[in-house]
């Protein structure tokens, strides 16, 4: 049975509370229930970890390496500046599916560019909480 | 019965023959059966348009408002600097989901940045012609 | 009599339609019409043109030379990066005026410069359709 | 009667003796005079202003507020650099026309970027003194 | 019994009523009045200046010299280009503590940078006409 | 009683060890318990909170949202990359005032520039600690 | 018989006419005339083809695999923005010659970056006209 | 006899007193005079203005037109953002030199770069208050 | 005895494992060992630290200073945007020496200029780990 | 009988042997002997020079003046800095043609951009030491 | 009696015929002779030095150290990119002045930064070869 | 028995002379005799040469192929810009060090970037002279 990890970044916490009209009004928690149900459909267990920290989203992705099949990560803020996690990436085997739910390509001029876009197979942006959905989609397909 | 628009910008006709390392060995043809047959299943009728002119993308576009209910659009290499297709893209009131095969952020520094996301609801990128179908099924959901 | 050529770039054939808050509610037909009215009165033949083919606009600039006295020309989201245009226009041998319907200069970072500005007489910003107008009467003047 | 305000900054007033290869040979009181007839026969008063004095400037704009309908102003060098032109211009709630002689986008660089355009309603540049006149014409419009 | 100098730069003058949104809606009477009170409060006689004249700015920093023990400054628009208010505050051996009203750094990319900030003391921004009481009770500390 | 939380960012616990020709001779202990003593005074409860870890300082600001009234923060170093701590603070629904003790537009280039003033409502910089006092005083007039 | 595609983009078709003393006095058949000459002489056949239309050089590009042996191209603007014929070249197995009838590196700042440079063999520049016959003794060595 | 008009901008008034391990111990005074014994050992009558006003200084300029045969200036901080001064001397048809009597290369990096160095002859910096008797000594040359 | 303190950031615990032709097949614990070898020989005690936090790397600075006698530090991803480890290392008296297993220079622009080496003593790069080894005998030679 | 100089710059006599994969196998002496020959059967000297000497080839520009009748100049890395070079190049009233053996525009980004190619005729770039032999040609026909 | 080393740069020995346009008519050698003579008439020995080598200028330059007591220097086009020589200029204890035939501010853009101005004491621009005697007069007052 | 050139570049010979608190007190001489001690120590015979020629150390570097197994180089202030010094290092089949004796990155802009970084297999910097003996310990461990 395939093992996906999910990794949330700084102030993901908040979804739902934080800026509805960027970010929706789902909780993360309703994000993670949909996305582990939907893992089950496709036979993958889904496991979700959320964290405001970068050190720890860097030891968890190094942790990842033989553990799980596939990374779906939305490093949040840390998308735009940490090296660190695109370098922890790196060294991630599998595939890895980077998600921003809203469009960052509207927003202020240092949240357009996700400099960990690098060290990903690939990318969802700007479709809401289901782009998490649709990254699960495109792992199960990939594995 | 909705109607969905799939525009593929210049040079995408050599899908399967132009770099497939880059690009994968999916011929166009190949790539839009599918699509079709995808949005048969979820009673959605797509209709695939291919031109290597800017002018073309932009009638198309406009012809689109009023006949189509979503635009999903790889705009190739216009993507980077037509601003005309990102005018046109502002006039349709539907959601429109911008789809690149490759990871554009890990290529020349020109095509690291698409001008027309600023008019997209949101895009998927590098996740190869996979990458259609999960934007299908992004708009079944916003439909 | 004097003959005037009026060259409307892509998306302007949707004016009325698109943005109305920025480029108001006449439409293109609306436009031209006035146009010609305005240039009968100062005994002056204009002829309107409007294309979304940044190819089409060449041609009919190159075909200018002989047959038009002056041109004004509204290239839209041409004026920002076509060199082909400004090409164009260099060759052509009477005045040509300039005309954007809305103030590019408070809009996109992309929208504020105009490169075509390097090959006109001069030009009007951000008066609205009435823009046209007084190109018009600046040509009358010139000529 | 509307009141319409003509703004002339740094050196407009060496105006027939500067640079006439690119200002004309039009003194500065040939320009007003014409603009006063103009404004008479479409029954508006005009008032012109010149100072070399970005303070005075300020000061008149400021007090414009109230006292004059729109104004028309050609801020010479100032244009390029005083945000304290563009914050008074800011105040003024009527429509204002920006006005240059020469196509500034045809010349140094530094002259290539009206910072006060960012505050104007609209205006013309590179069509010599007529531009003012066009300029009045614009205000007759939208006043 | 303490000198302070209290220098509002252009436009300061249409306080209250000019983008209220922005600078709130009292008027600099009203705020200059308030400072004399709490001056008097601390045993100090503040003395307010203000003018739309870069030069004259210029002039009352230097007399300000072995006449003044503390200058507070909010130089408008200045602020962003006056390199010759820069070198006269230079001049000026008592602490000096510049004010903005708004939060520049969330404004216009030409607002965010004070020039002037480099020869200060310190500074004060975004506290509303608050700011300026406390730069009083800053100089008072310092003196 | 209002609750006030007062946070410091990296290296703040070396108040008065390090750099102290830039920061001072104070220690933190001693900012601190005058800021609480100050609270005091206006019958307010000022809670101090320092930290080194970025992600402590998101979590502590995500655990402010209803139980503390206002922010008062000097993010230190993190100030000027930290897009983690500035999501946080615009969760934060009250007042939120920064502090730099050091005048950071004399400093190093990379200093000069503090990407969280976007998401507060104004700040303080160059006057020292005493530069949290004022906050604090900021703080009583907006609650 | 090898075959030779030679490509001119816009505004080529006004060799002859358009600033003379910039690309010469020879017009573009005479150019052509020389070129199918010298080709006949070394055993090759060369076709030569014009367009303003982007589409069209990238349709005629894409047809000339299989069908051509080389091609010599002069994109004329288009050298400096299109990236779609960038991406047709890359898709051509054979040599590609570039051709500039002036020397770009002593012209406009938009003129000294040849986009398409990246995806030819080698280029020829400020040879005039001559640099297609060069380019054709090029070709001739290297097929 | 020749009459040459030497200007000093802002803050030049200071010179002695202000920091003078930069701009050295003379003051204005000492200079001036020096200048007018040098210019009767030449037959030249010097003549001195010093203003901190920017407009006062264009209309000096502008009024040397007819009266002087060269122009000194030391335009101070204005040197390096005052259009209004460029073009003023501009419109001055003599020799115009140009004098730092510290040199500016060395300093900051707004101070590196004269903008008025476009409209001089020549000039001479970092030579103290010399600079100026050696600019005397070039227009005797000159004239 | 001389105290020195090692200090890995992130990742560099995948020594051996993550990206071996760049970072070489030794794993952390090899290199310590040997660091801890070649400081006996030395007379010295070699304390190694790894951390893929920030915050942790900070603490272990601060902590460092009357403990350690010199700092050798690789600060891996985090040496490009760390300021707060660029402040905590000038809090440090002693010599600090920076080490870059690759040669930085040779890499990608986001990896060409480390931040922290502003705050060293100096550094040692692309010489594999090795260069750890020189670092020691550069503290050798400094204490 | 006319007279050809051909300048090599700095490595290109390690031609043959540096980087073969990018410079070709052929040797700096290979490729003067060809030019000797080809020189002849047009009637013309060729006189080969190589030097990694930025004077000596200033020296032997200068000397070139009344010798020589063209100029055939491959700088090599001088190309890209030399601005000596640049200037002795002006100083030759004859035809200079530049020759680079690789295409410069697809290495690094400090080898793009040909400073000298301000000062020269026209250039043959990418076609190996081929282009050499097309320069020749060219100067045949020019002289 | 003191020495003076004046020190020209690349193809300044080809003064006078060079671009007389812009360096004016006089030999290297005539501007030679009249330094000595100047320098005679003030009791200094003007030795006179030309070398179109950077390394023979730096060599020189480290010479004149214990030798001369002042150096005149017009460096060239290695003004503009010669760090070696401004390293040079830094080791000799007595004043340099810059000289500067032509306003190198009116010029190409790499020629308006002169590096080596950052070594000097000061230097002349602009006022052809009588910046040479003007720079001696200098030397004469500093020593 | 390995032989190892030592490369000097400009002004390196003034060592000991030149700005001591950067440089140290050394000189020249000094250093080159421990490197000749120390490899005996390691049976390597040290080479070491100076230049302030450019050319004659591409010379050199070129010559030392086949002839040195290893090269250690400080070019110097060439490291900045001398492409061909980059050049000729690509062409030495051994290992380079480069190394420089002050912390560069704490220095003037121009300074902090060595271009030639790109060719060497690593470097040393801010070590004083130790940073040469430190390279040669480097290439004994790497021969």
């Amino acid at each position: 049975m395939a093992q996906i990890l999910v990794i949330h970044g700084p102030n993901l916490n908040l979804l739902g509370e934080r800026e509805p009209s960027i970010y929706g009004e789902q909780s993360l928690e309703d994000v993670n229930r949909v996305l582990m149900e939907d893992g089950a459909k496709h036979d993958m267990k889904v496991h979700c970890f959320q964290s405001n920290h970068e050190g720890d989203i860097v030891d968890r992705i190094q942790a990842a390496r033989g553990q799980y099949d596939a990374i779906i990560i939305n490093a949040g803020a840390l998308s735009h500046y940490s090296i660190a996690i695109l370098d922890a990436l790196r060294s991630f085997p599998g595939p890895i599916i980077e998600v921003h739910i809203s469009n960052i390509f509207t927003r202020e001029s240092y949240r357009r560019h996700s400099l960990i876009s690098e060290a990903v197979t690939g990318g969802i942006f700007g479709l809401g909480t289901q782009g998490y959905r649709l990254a699960l989609l495109a792992a199960v397909e990939m594995l």
